[in-house]
């Protein structure tokens, strides 16, 4: 394996850390890609080998993750924000409603495209606090049973925060922006109509949108829909209506490959288990200097969030950061403070620099 | 600059060949783009070293192109797929009408689209003589002058055919998908509305779709449509309303670089002719074997479409084209036979290379 000369802790929200292992192998396959004396971006998509490698990335999603046949496994463009649009566009139809539970920023973009299609309802929001919790088992969610879908975004990569327990919708289809933390835990996808993901944290590199269609879901979709914004159209050509993304689709199936590697799934959320614990910890033994945004219930394994109570220190402590190659720690603007993104890329070894960092900061500090 | 130890002549229809210095350049900042100590995939699109490349991209295609301050540029998703249908969402209009030139299956598909959203019409269409030729200087387009625009496809891929003198469509704004032509030969953009290109033939890697946007017609397109689908959402946020597909972006940087290293439109032009001369004379060298598709006044330099009378005789130009590394020239079954498809990255040497083979098999066959 070449290990770079210099490459920095990432703890970019996203686009996010790739395994260098999956780096490596485009970059050894770079001109030369399965034989065929072409880079992978330079051949059909409708090829031989391209469609080899499109089948391969779908069957080791549907492996890793589980995904039973009844759903459909599509890669797309245009990110969640398309997504945003598209599910409503497809699954609302005038007058049909449906429920939006609102755990923070993108959440409420995707009820204001909801709003656009249809009676989208927001049945649940934390704003009082900020967003720093979700919804925990037992609370009460007055969820429609006539509505077409229940909305909900897993991990919320801006507030710190993620699911633990999904919500039981009854029959209700289930619809669920995983963007930040698919594959980063086991999911029951059977309890999911639709699941969808922008690449860019878990997956892969910008460009390239999973989305998982259970067939009912697929089958109550509206129709005369023009192609490229039809769920139908897209499950039927096997997402090659049009050209793909083809390079960002080889980056998925090697970065899949090596969670695959890894060990899959169980090993991929003890890993994230364990960092997030690192990282909380350190949050948790220091409650004078270092205050955690999410509720401890609600606390995401992906975007670990915290502040500090004086932004001077803020300002030393991210510059100290940087002087020890801790890349891209800022908070978002709308909690402040500090997000260290933990994403399956991001190895151990970068989660106890931040760790260490953190630790002698606070003893200076104290 | 490293060789390859195996690259073939790639005349794929597209995705294509790349140049082989915008492929190298990537390889060798692989692992640390801009000292940032992590690849341009791994990094945030609102970092200061992306919004560099963002803009460095946008400046380079403004400067290769020649587009006027009057027009914005924008980096989208979805292809010209996409485009067919956020055209006439955006110009259109309920109850408004839109001329379209028919040139071949693209221009069919963006038509169907315009007919989704209002009064798209058909004003020309060469179907009975299976799209061998455009409109040329003189023939009469029946333009309606109250028409919202002019919609035409400036090549066809599958044809092989294109247009090389652009009607005057007086107030109409003209609208044209460029993607298998852009930045192949000067284009005075000012006549043009809306341009738009998917980058996989002569920009870059799929995934990535150019839009350059006339600042009046930006001002004429549709209200309260959702974000993703409006130009409008996209010039007010310079195409970051969303995550961007950063890589294709960086790989585009690359290309134009490339062709401005090499002289710019001027000399790219000048191969783009020479290439395409080199391939139409040995077509015509062999009448009784090689037949062009394409009417000679219509001739694209970017595909050129041949068929021979038998298809036994195909079938052995094609294996014998294969043990020679030429790649890529099964035609379009519409149009059968072949098509070379010369990019602006395929060298001379592989037209060279191909014209051999034409050559040799013509006179083994005479």
């Amino acid at each position: 394996m070449i290990v770079p000369t210099h490459r920095v802790h990432n703890f970019n929200a996203g686009p996010a850390v790739l395994p260098l292992e999956a780096l490596e192998r485009a970059r050894n396959e770079w001109f030369d890609f399965a034989g065929t004396g072409m880079s992978v971006m330079e051949m059909s998509h409708r090829s031989k080998e391209f469609l080899a490698l499109h089948a391969e990335a779908q069957r080791l999603l549907r492996e890793l993750m589980e995904i039973p046949e009844s759903h459909h496994i599509l890669f797309l463009q245009g990110g969640a924000s398309l997504q945003f649009d598209m599910v409503p566009r497809n699954l609302l139809g005038e007058g049909a409603g449906a429920d939006y539970i609102v755990t923070g920023s993108w959440a409420e973009k995707a009820l204001e495209e909801g709003k656009r299609h249809g009676a989208a309802r927001e049945i649940w929001a934390a704003r009082e606090s900020n967003f720093d919790h979700v919804p925990q088992p037992g609370d009460a969610l007055s969820i429609d049973p006539a509505a077409r879908y229940v909305h909900l975004t897993s991990n919320n990569t801006i507030h710190g925060t993620q699911w633990k327990h999904f919500p039981d919708t009854g029959d209700v289809p289930l619809v669920a922006d995983m963007s930040s933390d698919i594959l980063s835990r086991p999911v029951d996808v059977s309890r999911f109509g639709l699941i969808y993901a922008g690449a860019q944290k878990n997956l892969g590199p910008s460009g390239l949108t999973v989305v998982i269609i259970r067939e009912d879901v697929l089958q109550s979709c509206a129709k005369n829909l023009g192609p490229m914004l039809a769920y139908r159209n897209h499950v039927k050509n096997d997402s090659l209506y049009n050209t793909p993304p083809t390079f960002a689709i080889y980056m998925l199936r090697n970065v899949l490959q090596w969670v695959k590697d890894l060990g899959g799934l169980p090993s991929i959320t003890a890993r994230n288990e364990r960092k997030a614990e690192l990282l909380y910890e350190v949050i948790d033994a220091f409650p004078e200097l270092y205050r955690g945004h999410a509720r401890v219930d609600s606390r995401s394994t992906m975007n670990v969030t915290w502040t500090m109570s004086d932004e001077a220190l803020e300002k030393r402590f991210l510059a100290a950061a940087q002087d020890r190659d801790l890349i891209g720690l800022k908070g978002h603007r709308s909690v402040g403070g500090f997000r260290a993104s933990v994403y399956n890329a991001m190895p151990l070894m970068g989660v106890r620099a931040l760790v260490d960092h953190m630790r002698s900061f606070a003893e200076r500090n104290a």
